[in-house]
C-alpha cells in the first residue's frame, strides 16, 4: 500500500518533502529523477537536504523546484539547554544558507510572518514564534545608524491573531508586503505530518515558500515569490497528524507480511471506511498530544532563537535566549 | 467486539455514562441490573437520564450511584439563537432537578469550578464557561439585601488557568472549598468521548461529581462529595476523542459482517497494533476538529447561559445572553 | 486661563470636538463661526451634534470639516440592560446617519478597524470591539445569496493586536484597504479626554476619520478619506486623561475667583511646573481608573452592539446581545 | 508641607518604606528612632536596607518590624543584558539574605504568589512573574531524587488570573497554603509610589509580607506570617502613582520658596481641591506610562530571573535567561 497515494485519494497533502520522498522511494530506496538528497549528522539531530532541480522532480514530488531542509531532532521539545542551542544554531545556519541560495543580501530587510490561529493551540506555532522574535524596523527608522550595529531590519506580522475577520490571510500579508517591500519573507507555520513521531520533533525549512495545500489551517492562496513578489523561506513544524493517519497505520500494520489480509483489505474498502469514520466535521480532524501547549511554546522558543541568530549578526548562540522577547 | 472492553484494555476510561450503557447493552438492548434509563425528546435535543441505583449497577457501570443526564444536540455548536435558547433552558432545568435530588436549598451558595487547561484549546471549556458565568458573591458581601433579588450567591474558580504550577488541581479546589464552604459545587470539564459524533454535540450532567479517570486532563483525585465535603454536580462536554477510537472504528468496520476478518483480527492483534501506533507521547493523543476554538467558545456560551438561568431566578431564557459576561 | 491653550502649549491635542467647542465658547457660550451645534436629550444620554461647515470653522476648531456627534451617558459602563439597549440603539442610529451623509449605500461593504494596543488595557478598546463584532465577509464569499439576508458584508482588523512589529498601523490598514476595497471604514479607538468625568461615559462618532494627534497611541499618519481612499467613520471613547489634566485642574481650582493667586500663578510658571512633574517617561503619562479592565470590556460590548445593529438590518436591539461574538 | 501627612489625609498609603522614611526624615535627614538604614552602591543600582527593630519604629513607620530592602535602578526596564544580570543577581542575593534572617532552610519549599489582576496591565506584574518562574514541585513528586539536583521545591499561584470570582484573594491563598504547607511564601505585587521617578525603576523586598493598604489592587486581608501561618517575603515594584501625587507635586512646586503662596494654599484648601478633582471613580485613579505593557513585561523578566537564581542553586546569572519560562 502506498501512503502517498492513500492520502492523496483522501485529499490530504503531505506537508513534509521528506515524507514525500520516503513514500516515493519506498523500502527499496529508489532514486527519484530530478531530486537529490544529502544527510548530515549532528549530536542531537539529523539534517536532510532535498533539492528538486528540474521539472521532472517538480512533477513527481508535487512541489516547486528548490531546497527542502529537514531537521529531525527527537528531543527538540525537551527544554534542555544543550539541545536547544544546537538546534537553534542549525536553524540559523540553514536560514543563512537558504538566503544565500536566493541571493538575498546581508542587509536585506526581512518580514517575519507567523501563520496560524493563535486561539487553536495546535495551530498557534506561527504567532508564538512572532511573539518571541526580535523586531527592529522601528529602530532603523528612528535611531542613528551607529546604534544599529549587529542588527538587521526586521518587521513581523501574525495575521491569524486577528481571528475570524473575513479577510484571507494572504490578502493581509500581500497588502503589508506592498507597503514594506521587504527583501525577503520568512513564514512560520504549524504543519500536519503523516507520522506521529514527527510531531514536535521535525523542522522543515524551504526556500519555495508556502504552497496551496500546506499547513493545518485554511490557506487557499500560496505565500511564495509568485504571489508576494519577494522570495519566501518557510519554516514548518508538524504539530498534528491528520486523523486519517491513524486509520492508515492500522491498515498498514494489518496487511504487513499478511497476503491474506492484504487481499481482503482493498484500497476501495479502506477509503470507504476512512471516509465514514472521518465524516464528522467534514473530515477536518487532527490528532495532537494532550500537552500541546508546552510542545508549542518550547518549539516556538527554539525557532525564534534560530531566526534571531540567523538574521542578526549581534545575536549569538550564547546570548540568544536573552534576546527572546 | 466490545468497545467497552477494548478501551479498558488500553487503560482508556469512557467519560460518558451513556456510552458505557450503550456498550454494555449492545445491539440487543439488554437490561442492565441496577440501572434505569428514560428518554425525553425536545425539538433540537434528546435527553437521556440514566440512574444507577444500587451496588450492582455501580459495579457493572464502573461509576458511583447517582443520576447521569445526557443531552444530545447535534446542532449544539451552530450559533443558532433558537437552538441556543432551547439547550440552555434544558441545562437550567436539569441543574435544578439535580440540585433538588441532592436536597440543596434554593438559597444554597454555589462554587463554580472550571476545570481544564486554558492554554490547550481542546481542554479550555471549563475556564471559558467560568469567564462567561455570572458571579455574585462579592455583591452579597457588600450590597444591601434588597439589591440581591433574583440572584443567588455564586463564586467561581478556574484553577487550570494558573498553568503548570506544581499544585494539583484538587488541592487548590479543596483549599478554596474549606474557606468558602459552598452549599454545592458545579464543576465544568472537557471530556473525551469514544465517538466523533459526540464531540461538541453532547452534554452530560451528573450529581456524582468527577471521579478518577474522567476528563482529558490529568486529574488524579476525584472532585466529589467525598473529597470536597460538599455535593458536586459535574457538567461535561466531549471536545476530543482518544486517538485509539479511530483505530477501534477501523477494526469495527473491517470485522462487521465479515466472519473471515473477525477471525483474523483478534483482540490481541488489535491491542498490539494500537499500542505501537500510539506509542509517541505515551499514548496521550487526542483527535479534535481543526476549528476547535469556535466549538469551545460556542459551547461555553450555551453552558454558561444554562448555569446562569439555572442558578439565578432573575436570569431568564430571554435575557440570558445579556448576562453572559 | 484657557484649557485649550494650556494643553496646546504642552503639545496635548484634545480628542473630543465637544471639549474643543466648550473650551472655545467659554462660560459666555459664544458662537463659533463656521460651527453649528444641536442637542438631543434621551433618557440616559445627551447627544450633541457639532458640524464644522467651512474653512473658518475648520481653522478655529483645528479639525476637518464634517460631523462630530458626542453621546454623553454617565452610566454607560454600568452593565444595566436598559441603558445598554438605549445607548447601543443611539450608536446604531448615528452610524446610519453618518453613512447617509457620506452617501455610502446600504449595500456598501464595511471594514472595521480596531485601533490600539491590546496588551495595554487602557488602550485595548478597539481590539475588544473587534472581538465582539459580527464579521460576515467570509459568508458572502462562500454562501449563496439567499442566506445573506439581514447581513451586510463586514470584515475586520485589529492591527495593534500584532504587537510591536516595526510596522506602522496605517501601513497595515492601507495595505488591507487596497486589497479589500471596502465601501467605508469604521475605526474604533480609545481616546484621551481633558476631563476625568468623560472617561468611560462619552462616545464620539465622526465622519472625518482619525487625524494626526488623536488617540492615546502613537498614530503618526491619519486614517481618513485622504490617506485610505475610502470614507472613515471614527468611534472613540475616552479611557484616560493625560496626566497634565490633573495639574491643570489644580491650577484652575486655585485661581478661580482668586485674583491674587491668578496673578501669582502665571502661565509660564504653570508650564514650567508641569514640564518638570511630567518629565519621567517623556511626559507620556495617563490617568486611568484602577478597574480599567471592566470599563473597557463593558464599553466595548455596548459599542459592538451598536455597530452590529447599525450595519446589519437583521440585528435588532432585542437580539443584539446574542450576536455579540 | 509634609507628603506623608498629605497622602494620609487622602487615605493613601505609601507602599515603599523608603518613601516613608524619606518623608519622615525630611531635608534635615533626621534620625528615626527604632529604624536603621544602610546603603550599598552597585554599578547600575543603589540598594537601601531599612530595618524597623522595635515598637517605636513600627509605630512611627506604620509598618511591622522587619527588613525593607529597596533597589533603585533607573535603567531597570531598559532591556540591557548587563543591567538585567546585575539587578537579577542583587534580587537573588537579597532573597537569600531575607530567607536567612527568617531562618528558612535551604531545602524549605516555596510557594510563589503573583498578586494582581492580569487583565489590567498596570496591575499585571505578579501574574507575569509567575508565568516566567521555574516551578518544580511536580518534579519532586514524580521524579527520583537524583534528578532534582540544583532545584528547590517551588510551586506557584496567581489568584488574580481567576478574574472577578467573588472570592477574596487571601482566601484562595490561605486555602492553598493549608494544603501545601510551604516553608515560605514569596508574594510579588505591583505597587503605587508617591513619585513618578520610581515607576519601573524601584524594587522593594521585605520579610514582613503584604499588609493592608499596600498594592494597587483591593487586598483587604494581609498576606503575612500571621494570616498565612508561614513567613512571607514580598517583592513589589511601583508601576503607577496615585493621581493625587500629581496634585501634590503641583502644590509643592508652587509653595516651595514662596512664603506668599505657602500662606495662601493651606492644607485644607489643597485637600478640598484634590477631593473634588479625584471624585470620579471614587478617587481610584492611577497615573501610568502609556507603554505600560513593555515596562511590566521587562520588569517581570528581571524579577523572575532573580527569583529563579535566588531559589535554585542550579540557576546562575549566566543561564538564568534560558530558564525563564
Amino acid at each position: 500500500m502506498d501512503a502517498n497515494q492513500f492520502f492523496k485519494s483522501l485529499g490530504i497533502h503531505l506537508d513534509l518533502a521528506l515524507e514525500a520522498t520516503e513514500a516515493l522511494r519506498g523500502d527499496a530506496q529508489k532514486e527519484i529523477p530530478g531530486v537529490s538528497e544529502t544527510k548530515e549528522e549532528h549530536t542531537h539531530a539529523t539534517v536532510t537536504t532535498i533539492k528538486i532541480f528540474n521539472k521532472t522532480g517538480q512533477q513527481i514530488m508535487g512541489r516547486p523546484e528548490g531546497s527542502y531542509i529537514t531537521i529531525e531532532a527527537p528531543d527538540l521539545a525537551s527544554n534542555d539547554k544543550e539541545i536547544y542551542q544546537e538546534i537553534s544554531s542549525i536553524i540559523a545556519d540553514k536560514i543563512a544558507e537558504l538566503m544565500q541560495e536566493l541571493k538575498v543580501g546581508k542587509d536585506a530587510s526581512v518580514l517575519l510572518v507567523g501563520l496560524g490561529n493563535w486561539k487553536a493551540t495546535p495551530d498557534a506555532l506561527g504567532p508564538e514564534v512572532i511573539e518571541s522574535s526580535l523586531v527592529t524596523r522601528h529602530l532603523f527608522h528612528y535611531a542613528p545608524a551607529e546604534l544599529r550595529g549587529g542588527l538587521r531590519e526586521v518587521s513581523a506580522i501574525a495575521p491569524g491573531v486577528l481571528g475570524v475577520t473575513g479577510i484571507e490571510t494572504a490578502e493581509i500579508i500581500k497588502g503589508v508586503v506592498e507597503k514594506l517591500k521587504p527583501g525577503i519573507i520568512i513564514a512560520i507555520d504549524a504543519l500536519a505530518a503523516s507520522n506521529l513521531n514527527r510531531v514536535g520533533t521535525t523542522i522543515q525549512l524551504t526556500n519555495t515558500g508556502i504552497n496551496p495545500g500546506s499547513g493545518i489551517g485554511n490557506k487557499r492562496t500560496g505565500i511564495n515569490l509568485e504571489t508576494m513578489g519577494a522570495p519566501v523561506i518557510a519554516i514548518g513544524v508538524p504539530t498534528v497528524v491528520h486523523a486519517a493517519v491513524i486509520a492508515f497505520e492500522v491498515f498498514a500494520a494489518l496487511t504487513q507480511n499478511n497476503p491474506y489480509l492484504t487481499q481482503q483489505i482493498t484500497e476501495d474498502k479502506m477509503q470507504g471506511i476512512v471516509g465514514q469514520i472521518l465524516e464528522p466535521f467534514g473530515g477536518q480532524l487532527v490528532v495532537t498530544p494532550k500537552e500541546i501547549d508546552e510542545l508549542i511554546s518550547q518549539t516556538a522558543k527554539v525557532i525564534a532563537a534560530g531566526i534571531n541568530q540567523g538574521l542578526h549578526p549581534g545575536v549569538t548562540v550564547e546570548n540568544s535566549s536573552f534576546y527572546l522577547q
